[in-house]
């Protein structure tokens, strides 16, 4: 089982994710390849971290993960590829890898200097393409990392905004927006107990009470329920909570108990 | 072979289908997963209907085929699998799958209520996922469809609206407006002869003829003809009726002959 | 290996593309399908033939490459399947084929005439799902191009604009915008020497040095870079040149030396 999966800014307009595939399957006829997303806004590294740690733990051990946001790319910033317990990771060393690694067990960094397995000629616009994609490939074949390059001590790491919890309440941020409206924050599922009385608040505004899901409320109500991925989102019951109430990411919120 | 569709409202901007592809393919490493459209407005279960039942007959026999468009998510509305003479539903019991259900031979209607087979632990906002996604898998795989829950005796069931025949003409309405403009009529091909003289109207206003292909008229004029869906479309050259005619779906329009 | 690559003006809000999928896998179960892209302009020929040319040589040789940009579906134009020395070409012959053929060695060109294994009925509106997919599906397999049909001595070519050389400039003009608002000329990087003095211009107006790579100037500064697709790109670093400088498809430019 050889599984790649493709988080980047190229949209679907243009025929940039059609050839990173033609070039996959030109050396990993097998290989089943998964759109990850490939809205993530142009050049918004943090967007593309994101969506890459949110999604990237429900594929199988072995997944070769790709991550093309690269604004940089033909420039100073380096190629790498990463080894954790469970999986491959290729990308530009620019944060667009950390925030999944920031959840795995290390065992390889390597800087993707060794241009044998790259598509020749090289662009210096398209690294997606011809660096990316044809080591992924590789990587997805059992080829071991260590032949792609040399090692490094580290990699490019973005700041999470770590939530801060009080004496009575938890302040966090909204980190991202979904397509139905629903603001995701940095606030763990994990540490609320919805069985008590939760409010949140943005700012000194109060949006609505934490409940176990979207129908607890009436429809067009708002409701704060724990996400999917992990994190306490706000959501409004067949409408967008975005809309409601304006939010987007970097909004200050916090959670409220009595 | 194992092929699973997917129908979704989830688009394609964040990681949501993605990782139903990666649950998918952890439990059927060779399925085939084909994106039938991530595109149905956000809870619109008419749209999701239409889309399955327009689609799901394309597949090969054996297919399983999975809608989600599931604003009751979380609450009271039941997950069901429905085993038919030639393919497997999986999806909310919210009438989603019965526009394509009432053109099959119904073989079982299962609740999905046995959970050794969802993703632990369930979310209460994602059972795409969480649920759809590894029931599809297991099917795809020759799981029995018993082993998920008990039987229901039926499924919700979305109203059709039928068409009215009358002396000299056929009343019927919109049910679809595609990505050209075209706007589908609920006006079933089989029972028009267009050797004969026949014509459109919308209310009172007169749209345009009945021909056999977009081309019969000149560029930029407006057309109806036998759409590829089985239903009388109304359509501009080049163009697009839609707009052209302000049409969309539940607008009253019918045909009439000499 | 079997790759069968889908480029058409369906968009993905339908179930067009999903329904030509069915079609391929019932025929060709093992085939690998790639999404070139879907969102071509409806009924825009040369933005169809040109995505086509951009990406089909990235493909492994026996690709076969469909290209449905079809606005006279059902009318006179003929449907055609083209071998060339590494692939085969599916699609309407209206010049959505002509400019990846045009760098092809041509083998056969055949006439679509025979029925047996389209799809029937056929439609008169939707010849992806029922004539291109399934011949697609058959070459894919192995099927011998000349039982589909005829051979035909050419197909429809579309004028490629070539770009002048003067004797201190080249002028040529912008053929495609990409979705970071790049702007690709005709102007071929193979002519070009980098390492000189280059000055790219709209009409008369100077707009900004040619350059290797995007972060060769500051953020927010406009550059021209050999493109990944072999043509010199008009670019911002960050931002988007269509929109800072106005470009559109057509547009005349020019790069001149010292």
């Amino acid at each position: 089982m050889q599984i790649i999966t493709l988080t980047t800014d190229f949209g679907t307009k243009d025929w940039f994710v059609g050839t990173m595939k033609g070039v996959i399957l030109g050396i990993a006829p097998r290989a089943a390849i998964v759109d990850l997303t490939h809205e993530i806004p142009a050049g918004d590294i943090r967007a593309g971290a994101f969506a890459l740690a949110a999604g990237y733990r429900f594929f199988p051990e072995g997944t070769v993960h790709v991550a093309v946001i690269d604004p940089g790319v033909g420039g100073a910033r380096k190629a790498i590829a990463v080894q954790t317990a469970n999986y491959h990771f290729v990308g530009p060393d620019n944060g667009v890898l950390s925030w999944a690694l920031a959840k795995e067990k290390i065992k390889s960094v390597r800087w993707l200097k060794n241009s044998d397995n790259f598509l020749q000629p090289i662009s210096q616009t398209f690294h997606g393409r011809d660096i990316f994609a044809p080591v992924a490939a590789h990587l997805s074949c059992g080829a071991l990392i260590r032949k792609f390059g040399p090692a490094q001590k580290d990699f490019v790491r973005l700041r999470w905004p770590q939530p801060r919890v009080r004496r009575n309440r938890i302040e966090g941020e909204v980190v991202f927006v979904d397509r139905f409206g629903n603001a995701m924050t940095n606030i763990e599922n994990g540490g609320l107990n919805t069985r008590r009385d939760l409010e949140i608040f943005a700012g000194p505004k109060r949006l609505c009470q934490v409940k176990a899901f979207y129908q607890s409320v009436p429809a067009g109500h708002a409701v704060a329920v724990p996400g999917s991925n992990g994190f306490l989102e706000i959501a409004v019951n067949g409408g967008s909570a975005a809309k409601r109430f304006g939010l987007k990411i970097g909004d200050r919120v916090h959670i409220r108990w009595r």
